[in-house]
C-alpha cells in the first residue's frame, strides 16, 4: 500500500508491460480505475520516487498496482512526447493527482513475459481492477499507453526471434510440438502450416524428443519433447558472429 | 550556439554514443573540457529542453557539442542509478553549470554508427575539442559514461549479429572481402579465420560479386563485390519467424 511519507519527481514515470501466455492466447496486463463515472484502461505505472532505481521502480509499482511481485521487467524504452498526455479524461485525472499535471512526464518503459497460471492478482493503490486482456483485443488506453504497449509487443516479438529460449521459458518442463505450434501462433498471430513447422524443429538440437507420451488423451498420444538449455546455449551464445 | 532562452528539465538528460568505423577501427566520439586545469573527457550530452522531444533533444545535443548533424540517432537505454553521479571532479563540473547539482539525473542515451570520413568534427558549447577514441583504448569518463558507452557497444553488436545490414551500410558501394572481413573483425574486436569467414560468405546470397576488380595494386587485384539490398530484405525482413 501506498504511503505518503516518499518524495516523487514529478516529471519521470515508469510504465510496466506485462505479457503473459495462459497456454492459448498472449495476453497483456491492465490496470482499470474509476474516475467520474468512468472506466479508464491503463498499464500499471507510477511516478519515480527521489530514492529508487529505474529497475526498482518498475518492481515496486507493478507489485503496488497489480500485486505481482519477482518477476523479471527488462527496460525496453523511454517515452517523452510533447504530446504524449492529450486525451481530456487524462487531463483531468492528472488534475486529481499531481501538482504540475500540465508538465511533461517522460516515462520509462519495462516489459516482461510469463506465464498467467503462476501469479495471482491483486488490485490495490489507484487500481480498483486488474486484468489479463488478449492482445489482439483492442482497448483504448490512457495516455499513450496504447503506443508503448504496441512498441512493447513489436520488440518482445523482435526478442523472441533472435532469443528463442524467451518463448520456451513459456512451456512447461515437457511439451508436445502441438502446444509448441500454438505458442508460436500465437506470437506470431496466425495459424502456422504443421508441416514446415515440424520440418524445422527436426533440425533444432536443443528441442529434444523424451521417451514420455501424453495418456489419457482420446487423440493418438503426442511425444513430449524437452527444450535443451545447454545445447541451446551453445549454438547461440558462443561466438555466432556470422549467423549472416 | 547554445542560448539562454530554453528552459531546461534538470532531472533529465540525453547522452549520445556515436561510433564511427574510419575503414580500419571502430571509434567513439568524446568531447573533451578544461576543468579546474584537468581535462574531462565525456560523451556527448546535456539537459533535455522542455520544448524539444527526446529524438529532437539528442539531434540538437550532438550538433551543438561536436557539429555533427543529419545522423540517425537510436535510443537504447536510459540510465538513472542513483550513483550515477560520484567523482568529486564531476560534483565538481555540475557545481558550476546546474541549480541543483545534487539531484539525480536520469539519462536517455542513443547510439549511431556511421562512417568516420562523412562527416566534419567542430566542438563548441562546452566541449573544447571533439575526438575520435578507438573503442579498445580505454579511458576514463565522466559520470558513469563509461558504463553507458560500454552498454551501447554490447548493445549495438548484437544489433549488427542480427540485422547485419547496419555494418555493411559503413562498407563503400563495392568492396572486397578482405574489406568485410576486416570490418568484422573490428567489431567481433579479434581476427578470424580467412577461410571460414569466406565459406560463410559465399552462403549468402545478398553479398553478390561483381565483375569489377581492384586496380593498381601490388597484390592479386582482389574481385569487388556488392551488398544487394533487395535479397537482404526478402531474406531478413519477411516473416522470419523461425530463425531458430
Amino acid at each position: 500500500m501506498e504511503s505518503v511519507k516518499f518524495k516523487y519527481n514529478p516529471h519521470i514515470s515508469v510504465d510496466c508491460v506485462v505479457f503473459g501466455f495462459d497456454g492459448e492466447f498472449i495476453r497483456v496486463l491492465l490496470i482499470k480505475r474509476k474516475q467520474a463515472g468512468q472506466e479508464v484502461y491503463a498499464l500499471p505505472g507510477d511516478l519515480l520516487r527521489l530514492s529508487e532505481s529505474l529497475d526498482s521502480a518498475a518492481s515496486r509499482i507493478l507489485n503496488d498496482l497489480t500485486g505481482l511481485k519477482d518477476i523479471y521487467l527488462e527496460q525496453f524504452r523511454t517515452f517523452g512526447d510533447l504530446d504524449r498526455i492529450s486525451d481530456p479524461i487524462d487531463i483531468e485525472w492528472l488534475n486529481t493527482i499531481r501538482e504540475h499535471p500540465e508538465e511533461r512526464v517522460v516515462t520509462i518503459a519495462y516489459y516482461s513475459l510469463i506465464k498467467v497460471d503462476r501469479f495471482d492478482l491483486k488490485a490495490s493503490f489507484f487500481a480498483e481492477q486488474v486484468l489479463w486482456q488478449p492482445i489482439d483485443e483492442k482497448r483504448q488506453l490512457a495516455f499513450d499507453h496504447n503506443n508503448i504497449a504496441n512498441t512493447a509487443w513489436s520488440m518482445l516479438r523482435d526478442k523472441i526471434r533472435h532469443e528463442p529460449i524467451v518463448a520456451f521459458s513459456l512451456l512447461p518442463d515437457k511439451f508436445t510440438l502441438r502446444q509448441l505450434q500454438g505458442l508460436y501462433e500465437s506470437i506470431v498471430g496466425s495459424t502456422l502450416d504443421k508441416r514446415n513447422f515440424r520440418k524445422r524443429i527436426q533440425g533444432k538440437k536443443f528441442i529434444t524428443p523424451l521417451d514420455k507420451f501424453e495418456s489419457g488423451v482420446a487423440h493418438k498420444p503426442a511425444r513430449y519433447y524437452h527444450f535443451n538449455k545447454e545445447i541451446y546455449n551453445s549454438e547461440f551464445e558462443k561466438g555466432q558472429w556470422f549467423l549472416f
